[in-house]
């Protein structure tokens, strides 16, 4: 296993040098979920309806989460992005939102976290939305589940 | 169940009236934990030893996360707090971590959505200083377990 | 005619002392439209119909801008604010929607400056997403209609 | 007429995909004007003489919005700009100050958004500075004149 | 000696709990000074006649940076400012510019941070205008002079 | 001695246009310190054992100062950086840290402003853990000792 590479000799966290990274088109995906009471959810599929749904400010949260992710995270480097979107699966069955965000750049680091922080960001709108009905929100499964361009490879984990 | 109150007439989300509400002390406690591969683990607590481990920079990216909620989560009051604490449990039997956010204000609004975008930048940035050796993380079951203070009454999940 | 009071004695920009200034129920309300061509005004109504239509993304922004406003404007306190709200009115004889955005806060300073970048944004961000279907767009009358509150007295220019 | 482009497959917003447009020399130039009472304007003018006048601090915050605007404007791409001016025409006969604001950037999309930023900032700027000696003030004919670069050509709206 | 306060049970940094502090009238005045060669300082004087001066931009920058400090300062508690004002002396002699920030709040806690960072930021922006002609520029004795407000009582250094 | 390139042709600043400049590997490397009572150094040094120290927390808001430059800046170019450091030199003799930030980017300016921001912002840091035991801390000789890469040459400065 390889080491961590956020740290300097001090044994001090730093911002790691990317100078020597290509240019070249990275894209993640990450997924998450949050769980809600079967009236929470039959409430935004309602109000999803009308004009200013839940989800479509969850949604506008999310991208532009995405794009403050290096002001969020200490060691993230920033970078401009050249996409974000996100898309929502309602899940009556289980009583839950799946979110997921795509990001995508031409730079010198992937966007995993700005994925990550998307779906994060997007669930905690939900959840600010709807706590005056619903305190017991469950936000889970924040995961990585696709990342295409760079050095390392791709990474696919659908089935998280 | 009571209506959402994010929504003006005509159906848009707005920021809520809280001119009438009671400026009064108010707390918020949010969890969350993040899995990781047991070998991701060991290093950390390694590191931990060390000065500038993981988990304090990912306690810094927490507090400052939960004074930048407002600018992250659309519909949030911009409310001064007067106290914001992250505390990490290890868990090397299940290989995670537990964080736990506990922040306080004596406005108007609870402090709830700020409590749990603390325990989510705290996880995010483990996430990101731990991805070059494990981009199979998963942040999970990040939900509100105490909130005090305020006209809603006490809320206590301390099991969930 | 009073003197401006944003400047010291050396003839520079000042952020005004305000610590005498009583915490008081404080309400501005300030309109702005924007003209384009009708069958952009079209596109954005049919959208309208849809889940995510520009005017719910407007919306987020305007009330996103009124937080963020003294991090924009440089003399302008920072203050907390206890609500924001934004209207649009679809004036297809005119081929132009009007915003209006209404700001409050129990603080020490009146929010004119809040409710009039919430309308600014509001409209730069139609413009944002319409801007490749019509570059010609136009923002206009941007302007305080009503303030309510403070030491100043109220304000009405409604007709204006 | 084209589409709007910034909706995905479910009509909700997202950052469009620009990885595959060409980094290239953009400018764009946006112009508004702020009305407001002749006394005013004379007061600005005399401020003008000494050191921090009214207009040096809505340079300065013109200039910031530019940088900040993809961090206002949802869909906006955060791209990195290469310059950004302002310039002041006091217009005494109408009783008023035109702006306008040039920002250049070498990325993949234009900078539209950043100049009518720069200008509705600027100009809200002039606002926040002269309120308390004129509440009616008006910003208005904020609007694209002209924009160079990138694949959708070149527009010059200069008599608008 | 006392203990330091910032850290919470694990030896971790917390921002620590002011909920029981009083609403009290504060101030903080802080001093620091940028070194220059004499024919910078010349330059910088030479331009203080005209509009858009060197000295103007860092007052502005200053001020904002004031209201900025939280998202600065990792530990710093995000409070509302009731004023903020900064002066500069001319030291012809020493080549030296020397800056003084005043911060006020009537909060929970003391803005000594706040005035510190008005004048270092204030000085770099005073760097980075003039660098082109002097990159040995200084900033040095940047300190608190002034702190009254508070329990801890007041704090006076004048000579420092 | 160059003129200031700051200013348009009505003398009020401006960002200067680096359309042309060359993407190329730049670095800048800046020092300052932070001068104490003994006692408050001996309790850094003692923290320092544990895990969330001073130093570290003062780390991490450094580098994330680095990354917000331009936004404290007014006329500070917003660019991608490559990477950022800190290291501290504890000086038990002279009673006081020294603090060195190196930050690397390969665009179109140089990053000597990025690197002062660092060490101011982490020296402002250092004063606010510590200010409860001593409020004379004093920041000191923040300056410039290396610039590498851009048109203009290197710069080195390591006595100063």
């Amino acid at each position: 296993m390889d080491k961590f590479t956020h740290f300097n000799e001090e044994g001090r966290a730093k911002m790691v040098e990317v100078g020597n990274k290509l240019n070249t088109n990275r894209e993640a995906v990450a997924r998450g979920s949050i769980y809600m009471m079967p009236e929470t959810l039959t409430k935004i599929i309602d109000q999803n309806i009308s004009k200013g749904d839940v989800l479509s400010v969850s949604q506008v949260a999310g991208i532009m989460a995405a794009k403050k992710t290096s002001d969020l995270i200490p060691m993230c480097h920033n970078i401009t992005l050249t996409g974000a979107d996100i898309h929502f699966n309602i899940d009556k069955e289980n009583s839950k939102i799946d979110i997921k965000a795509t990001v995508r750049t031409t730079g010198k680091t992937g966007v995993e976290i700005e994925a990550l922080s998307a779906v994060s960001v997007a669930a905690l709108t939900i959840y600010d939305m709807c706590k005056a009905v619903d305190r017991g929100m469950k936000i889970t499964e924040v995961r990585l589940v696709k990342k295409t361009g760079g050095k390392s490879g791709d990474y696919i984990n659908e089935e998280s």
